[in-house]
């Protein structure tokens, strides 16, 4: 009777009827039928992406987006400013690095999100760099990244603010249009509770300017050809139909809450599981955290292997374990996409009673006590 | 009480337990039994491919291993022999071009097969081409290529042979490692009665040392990583989970029935199927039909797009029109995947009804009869 909880920042856990629509008997990708999917996902993608950009989709995972940013945005030996706080700041440096596009890196302490003060000096040391490339959610930490600082000051320069919304698209707020980002990035197995296989793009003008100068390498992730085909919800290459019906569903959700309300859910899941880790008495790694997910730094004493394995083989909880340097050091643990109080309360009480059995001493209840506590107070 | 039937080449009807699997609550891709998940679909894709090589995968449609052939394999400027018999033989050139790689292009018309001669005069005028890149069955014209004997001339020389299979695997025959195919790449939604969003490639010794002095641009669609996390049963980047567990399933039906037989089965199809067209009184279109599909040329006076979509709105049957020039002109029928005898009695009935209902004067029953003398023998 083993019942399994999804705490991963992705993929996150599908709703019934999303899982459902995968299992109709399939269509052909060119029928009318599809081309109204594909229009009426794409309109809402826009709700979500906060913008009145046309929002392009791949059938990719969200690096596919990553790459396709780098290879329809740039020209070779273009520089470029790469904020790397965690792994994912530095695969947008590994991508440029593979175009031959020149980096130009700002690198912070995994776990902290980079200072505004750092990106606009540089800034105007590289005033010829093309794009700044910057991160949300930095998911391998949790780190939070303030999008709209950036963009208050790539707006008036003639570089391009290029932001990987992968996990937190749908969790924390990114105001494309209001903000002034230019190129947004995100993926289906996240906040959009969805299996992996899609990837999503929405580009401003100044964006779609830079496409048309580009001349790096691209076929498969194209921008311009996904774009042209999208609007008229059709595509240049067979896309994932079965993961277009299931989003179908998704977005329904997300647009009846609207995104506003969908990210202050997140907020207020956030909140509540910081407060609880907190009274359990473990740090929280990242200094600025995301709505996306927790990073808990736990004990020097923990293998975080260990837990993370003994967790999902005992109790059929998966967290996320730390990545790189991070592996063993760190549990993550998500309150993304389909979720809501009581998944926070399933997460937390699960953690106590795990970090018990592991040894820590843990005062039981305390979590759950400081999810409630906040959860009542967000009611009122 | 509308009931669809899928004939089109890709995407392919599901069977029902593949359907099903997508529809379980969706699991982490690090996790254990993700693992072994990826290790048990790569080691029977092994089947599938006839290879001893290792087969990769990306979270992409077939043009996405298509174009990771080109960027993988080659280096700027490089010389390639694209043969060129219909749109999916176009885009070898396509890709080739976006990478600026030369091509030297065999130029076919469309519904014919390459002769092998060609090739071999155009091997032996241009020695240096690095490559052939070649299609098992051309689907925007339902041709068969002779692959067997283009790898007999390839494998003499410095020349890769570089196979689109992305139709045709599972219901063409293609000995990769027989025939000595350096390279094979194909997709889900085809043979594999998957939907579509993954990929393959399977790359001989030959082709890996070509992938380690290629210079040309790539990360997500990186061959070399893809491979090497592989074959541990991991992934570079979020895989499309939902997809490999429906492919587990699909591929437990293949390997039970064994890959020659499931050709075989796509013959008796394919048989069948041409044998009725001729009764209808109908031209087939492709001179070397593949198993795959048949295309069918219609009457001049037939609007074939009004025929197409006449047939999906009042029978829920789905053909495929024609591509490019072919629009309108062509109809083809798939007998491909989750598909028996019975699929092709459905699917020539509903024809003979459909052009009938068109105007064309058909002798009522002629298909079925013929498809029902092809399968009645091929039991004996």
């Amino acid at each position: 009777m083993k019942k399994s909880h999804l705490f991963t920042p992705g993929p996150t856990p599908i709703p019934p009827d999303a899982l459902l629509a995968m299992s109709q008997p399939i269509d052909y990708h060119r029928s009318e039928d599809t081309v109204a999917l594909i229009k009426d996902v794409l309109k809402k993608m826009k709700h979500v992406f906060q913008t009145d950009n046309d929002v392009l989709f791949l059938t990719s995972s969200g690096t596919g987006a990553m790459d396709g940013a780098v290879a329809n945005l740039l020209c070779k030996d273009d520089k470029v400013i790469v904020i790397r706080s965690g792994k994912f700041g530095e695969r947008w440096s590994e991508i440029c690095e593979a175009y031959g596009v020149q980096v130009i890196p700002i690198d912070v302490r995994w776990g902290d999100s980079v200072a505004p003060e750092i990106v606009e000096s540089t800034l105007s040391t590289h005033p010829e760099a093309k794009a700044v490339f910057a991160t949300l959610c930095e998911t391998s930490t949790g780190a939070l990244h303030d999008i709209e600082a950036l963009a208050d000051m790539t707006k008036s320069t003639q570089t391009l603010l290029v932001v990987d919304a992968v996990s937190a698209l749908g969790a924390d707020d990114l105001q494309m249009d209001n903000w002034g980002v230019d190129v947004v990035v995100s993926c289906s197995q996240k906040g959009l509770m969805t299996p992996p296989g899609l990837a999503f793009a929405a580009l401003n003008q100044r964006a779609w300017k830079a496409v048309n100068r580009s001349n790096l390498p691209k076929y498969y992730l194209d921008y311009r050809k996904a774009h042209e085909r999208g609007i008229e919800g059709s595509v240049p290459f067979t896309p994932a139909v079965t993961l277009l019906a299931a989003l179908q569903y998704a977005l329904n959700r997300i647009c009846e809450d609207g995104i506003q309300e969908t990210i202050c859910r997140h907020n207020r899941m956030a909140i509540a599981t910081r407060s609880a880790i907190k009274a359990i008495g473990l740090p929280l790694f990242a200094t600025s955290p995301a709505n996306t997910l927790t990073s808990i730094r736990l004990p020097e004493e923990f293998d975080g292997k260990v837990f993370v394995k003994m967790m999902r083989e005992k109790h059929g909880i998966t967290y996320a374990g730390g990545q790189g340097n991070l592996s063993g050091k760190i549990v993550r643990i998500a309150h993304l996409g389909w979720m809501n109080e009581n998944d926070v309360i399933v997460a937390i009480s699960a953690f106590e009673r795990g970090i018990a059995e592991m040894g820590y001493d843990v005062p039981l209840g305390a979590g759950v006590t400081a999810v409630q506590e906040v959860l009542k107070n967000s009611m009122d």
